[in-house]
């Protein structure tokens, strides 16, 4: 039976505000918390009903009704499980691995599929500016399909970043050099931006290598690619040689 | 003055159905309605409020108030004017240009993301599925951003196309091709599959060229990258070269 002190605590978990104070976050669903169960993350508690099966320590779960979870879930259709995680330490920033940027990022469904991109070509470090949406925002944990749980991803001061590496600088920016006649070195920075405005004056001014992804075809009226598309072919870019 | 006939046409056309029966869709918003004004699609109506400055025919446009334009519109923050614009009739298929073929892509976000990249990469043709998501389907139509005004896009039988068609047909797929290491040709048709099932088994024996983008990273965990993030890595090999 849940408390009301615990379906309280469940459902501030989905403000960012209250998953800094308690170092918490929620994943919804049986692959998602499967996931999140067999990476490094901490279980705070599950939160399930009887048809989940798993061999967790008694003390760490709480059988509860399909009532009683729709009354926690976040989704129109709970399923089976909802898991408390803890939020693990950031790893310290290495200034000198590749590493992809994200200067103020905004929506959390391009910041799941920029995370599950980094996943897939092995990005080692995400760094967000502070003003990025949050990766652990519950339409990001559950967008990312448990990609969340494996790439390094660390909020921080990015100007700070940059200017403490020794690597090349790139950043996706109108009028750059043809991203495909560019010879790409196995380490450097990625930047990208603001889904809206790009990337920003301060950030552009650290910028050593303006790249463009040229637009093909006659009319030339595409304003722009969304931001997680973009990435995609520039970190295949990257990693393709 | 609007007629209780025009908010139920209006609204009436969210449904395919009826989209399909009066050959109409819908566009909302300032930038989204000037970008069709702008193309070859032909307006049927605009309803707009006082501050929507145009030089159209009178004929073709109802001014209308706010309050008015919130009961018809699908946007939370209705922006000065609903467009309503006539379906075009399909252009004739043409088996022998570069064509991007998509069977039984489903959400209407990834639809939108491809339809601005086929935009972007200058794709002369799009076809789609007859179980794919309509591509007047009013979330399609406000992510396209006007690219849906500059893309042709059929609906069809694709195996018909396929096997029309003497180009090579490339899908992605697991276990194919390495595709960074093939040379790809200037023409050739580039199938995406289901967000769930990849391609569909009927296809599937239609294609002479699987491919695949491979994974990166240790892990190797990453289950799949989302259908629209690989139509950009694909789209933009085709074309760097």
């Amino acid at each position: 039976m849940l408390s009301k002190n615990q379906i309280k605590l469940i459902k501030s978990l989905h403000q960012k505000k209250y998953r800094t104070k308690n170092s918490l976050f929620v994943v919804e669903g049986v692959k998602g918390v499967n996931e999140f169960l067999n990476s490094h993350f901490t279980l705070e508690k599950l939160f399930c009903t009887e048809n989940f099966s798993n061999e967790l320590d008694r003390n760490f779960i709480e059988v509860i009704s399909s009532m009683e979870l729709k009354k926690i879930s976040n989704l129109n259709s709970p399923n089976e499980v909802l898991g408390v995680f803890k939020i693990p330490e950031p790893k310290k920033m290495n200034p000198e691995i590749f590493s992809l940027v994200l200067d103020e990022v905004n929506d959390p469904g391009n910041l799941g599929t920029i995370i599950r991109l980094c996943d897939w070509f092995g990005i080692e470090q995400l760094i967000c500016s502070e003003n990025t949406v949050d990766c652990y925002n519950f339409k990001v944990v559950q967008s990312t399909m448990g990609s969340l749980s494996r790439v390094s991803i660390i909020y921080s001061d990015i100007k700070q970043f940059i200017k403490s590496s020794n690597l090349p600088i790139y950043a996706a920016m109108m009028n750059g050099e043809n991203v495909y006649r560019k010879s790409l070195p196995g380490k450097g920075i990625l930047v990208m931006g603001n889904e809206a405005n790009g990337i920003s004056p301060e950030v552009s001014e650290l910028i050593t290598n303006k790249i463009t992804i040229p637009k093909f075809g006659e009319k030339q009226l595409t304003e722009s690619l969304n931001v997680a598309t973009a990435t995609a072919i520039l970190l295949s870019e990257f990693k393709r040689n």
